[in-house]
């Protein structure tokens, strides 16, 4: 309790926010009220017009200001290949390697029944959509969801899905992170690396 | 760069604050994307009224939303004591203690010849006048600054500045923290510790 109702509401704001504690959030509304007003205003006008401005691209559902995604837009991009991701977010990680040049789908989550997420809440309809309208253009997805379970699970639902279909599933590999040290990679990891192991 | 203009801009944005990076920064934008469209209006709403509502109590420097604030306000804190903090956040520490029940002044900074501040950037001027408004009526300051380099000098200025003033300086305890292992206290702090052992 900071003593002023307003300030008390903007760390209450602030502290919604993941990985922002109470503590944090304090710390942020202090430095806002410091700085210069021009801050907290800029701030508060992009923040207003942040869910006008942007909406998910009809294609793949990537987040967009524009009609079609950045990605979607792209012609320099192959079309045989969509990359399924969980979260708009896991876009960036990809580009970041440099090592895909397709498609992206996002899927809006996965499933997961105990947080009550079907396949219905994701975008796997409009995926089946997606490939029907490409007439066999897409060749093959691969899947890059999180290594948990509910990544698990979906994988899981989506080789269902695919089975009688003519098009390549695949997922990207688990293992030993690059760079680090065998002494500290957890028993699930190294069992699946190992069970993954590469010929050489 | 997350290709749509306004998410990088609120990426920017947010990651002006102390302690948020440029990951920590996305992570945030993209989950207010994601969250109810209500949460970045409120928070946008807040923002906006800000540094409209509050300013600083003209009385004690804390921030406030009233004509004097909260602490300058309540009837059942002695006059005697001013205890002098750094920043209004430092308020809420001690606050948190219930070991004081006095006023406060806030010097909005420490004296720091690097960075450009003089005695004259902070609430010193205004202190003195209080202190001669009181007509004798404050009797003690306790300097609850940090134990750096810039609280010191503070401290140091302060002294010089009260020393023909009959008025009482102290200045919070420097030590061991409770519940620390003295094998992973510094060894300034150790020193300090000693210099101001307590007798028994």
């Amino acid at each position: 309790m900071l003593r002023i109702p307003l300030l008390d509401k903007l760390v209450f704001e602030l502290g919604k926010m993941p990985g922002i504690g109470p503590k944090t959030a304090q710390r942020l509304a202090y430095y806002l009220l410091k700085s210069p007003s021009e801050n907290s205003k800029q701030l508060s006008a992009t923040l207003e017009r942040l869910h006008e401005s942007i909406r998910q691209c009809p294609e793949c559902f990537n987040f967009t200001d524009q009609a079609v995604c950045y990605y979607c837009q792209d012609n320099n991009r192959s079309d045989d290949v969509l990359c399924i991701v969980e979260e708009p977010s896991d876009i960036m990680r990809i580009e970041a390697s440099g090592a895909f040049r397709g498609r992206y789908h996002v899927l809006h989550g996965s499933i997961s029944p105990l947080d009550g997420v079907s396949p219905d809440d994701l975008t796997i309809d409009q995926l089946i959509k997606r490939i029907d309208r490409s007439e066999g253009r897409i060749k093959e997805l691969i899947l890059a969801l999180d290594s948990d379970l509910e990544g698990d699970t979906t994988v899981l639902y989506l080789m269902k899905l695919f089975a009688t279909r003519a098009i390549k599933l695949s997922r990207i590999a688990q293992g030993v992170p690059i760079g680090s040290d065998i002494d500290y990679i957890d028993d699930r990891t190294m069992s699946r690396a190992l069970e993954n192991r590469i010929e050489l």
